[in-house]
């Protein structure tokens, strides 16, 4: 995927990945645990969540307006603008904002670049904790407050040894409920509740599967660079790509990823 | 609670906390995300879970032998050990093995010291953020990697307003599980998954409830002293002491606690 684009494209794509992760932190980190967030926005007329993502998304704007100005962007918050380079930035400052109101540290900022065939590099930064997980470019690694170490995902292990992630137990319609806990009911272990953060976990090598319905491409482009950097595997519910959005599937090897599927597929 | 206790004791007894969590968190962070903490025990013969554990809690009785040798112990891991000062040490050394066993940071540490009645001091201490909670003796505050900040719980909002939370979806028994429903379904969020941590976001002031069933004594204590400290309000299902266990309600305030019970009372 990353043929046509040469080392000093790679380094400059990185470098501005960081940059721009470094411009998101203190905005998002603003209103994060104050006592306005957990305000009712009815009541103030103000809400703080929106207000973080506005602002962080706009600081990663600008940072590039400077660095890269050719490149398009698809963000979260001010949705697309047009480039010419053929690469897109894929933002989304602030995933989880239900834990971020709940002052749980399992939201972050996602950065990705995209060229056409999807992302090529990508960031999963919890400004809280002051981790960064980054993906892509002969890069797997987390930065955080123990130092750096390499991201690798799991072995392949029986389904009925595996853990298995996702945020909301509803997941999605009935159907893709269903999809869910057949998989959950087939392995050792089910958490909820991690937003972005579960993704994180498959490529740190904690994790066999995530499995969400309903996704935005923001949502999932910063996953896939990064758990794919580590040795993983994200799919749509039919084993297609999973960059659009919809229902994904993150898997810590294909072994795993195939036994799972076969429990999901046309749900 | 505290009237019996000397300002001099109550000092050594939080000292004594804070050197029990110290020397902890090395023995707790040992096996946390490491490769082997992931394998199959079964397979392997070892269980890194319970070695940390156990090592952590082995720890702290030795801190103890050394400063408090006259207090009682309630540990997870080596049980009940007498004393003659009529004070407890309630331990739980890793509290949420299965969030340690994923990577997630939502596990703790929790220290407690009780007289009679119940806890008068307590830590929730999460190694791998590097955040301790403690309330007691007059303090209510979060020590974390942004710095300190002083706990308080949220003022009184209703129901529907209120972010609720509980480990996992299945809580306990059938009618536990419908009682937790039954306030779910009141409330405008919410969230799975946080363990020990739900409790710290509590005293924070960014969660109304923490509601939980089949709990241990030594699950319970440091969270009553951290909440309690910071204004809030921890009973059973039927608004008696919480400290020996069973069903847990957790909340910021005596008015969102007295809605929350009206709605669990009798299951």
């Amino acid at each position: 995927m990353t043929g046509t684009l040469t080392p000093d494209l790679q380094r400059d794509l990185a470098a501005t990945a960081h940059a721009l992760a470094d411009a998101a932190r203190p905005e998002a980190l603003r209103h994060f645990r104050t006592q306005i967030a957990s305000e009712n926005k009815l009541e103030t007329g103000f809400d703080p969540v929106t207000e973080a993502d506005r602002a962080a998304e706009r600081a990663m704007r600008a940072v590039l307006a400077e660095r890269r100005p050719d490149d398009a962007i698809l963000g979260e918050e001010y949705g697309h603008s047009a480039g010419t380079s053929g690469l897109t930035w894929v933002l989304d400052p602030i995933d989880g904002t239900r834990a971020y109101i709940a002052g749980t540290p399992t939201w972050g900022v996602l950065i990705a670049v995209n060229d056409a065939e999807g992302p090529v590099h990508g960031l999963i930064d919890q400004p809280y904790i002051g981790e960064r997980f980054e993906g892509g470019f002969g890069v797997a690694r987390l930065a955080g407050p123990r130092g750096e170490t390499p991201l690798a995902t799991r072995a392949p292990r029986p389904l009925a040894e595996a853990i298995v992630m996702t945020t909301f137990p509803e997941v999605g319609s009935p159907a893709e409920r269903a999809g869910f806990e057949a998989v959950s009911q087939a392995v050792r272990l089910t958490r909820y509740g991690m937003d972005c953060y579960a993704y994180a976990l498959v490529a740190l090598g904690q994790v066999d599967l995530v499995i969400e319905a309903g996704l935005n491409s923001y949502d999932i482009c910063a996953p896939i660079a990064v758990i794919e950097a580590a040795g993983g595997i994200v799919t749509d519910w039919d084993g297609g790509p999973a960059h659009g959005g919809g229902r994904v599937i993150a898997a810590a090897n294909s072994r795993i990823h195939a036994e799972a599927l076969e429990l999901l597929r046309g749900r």
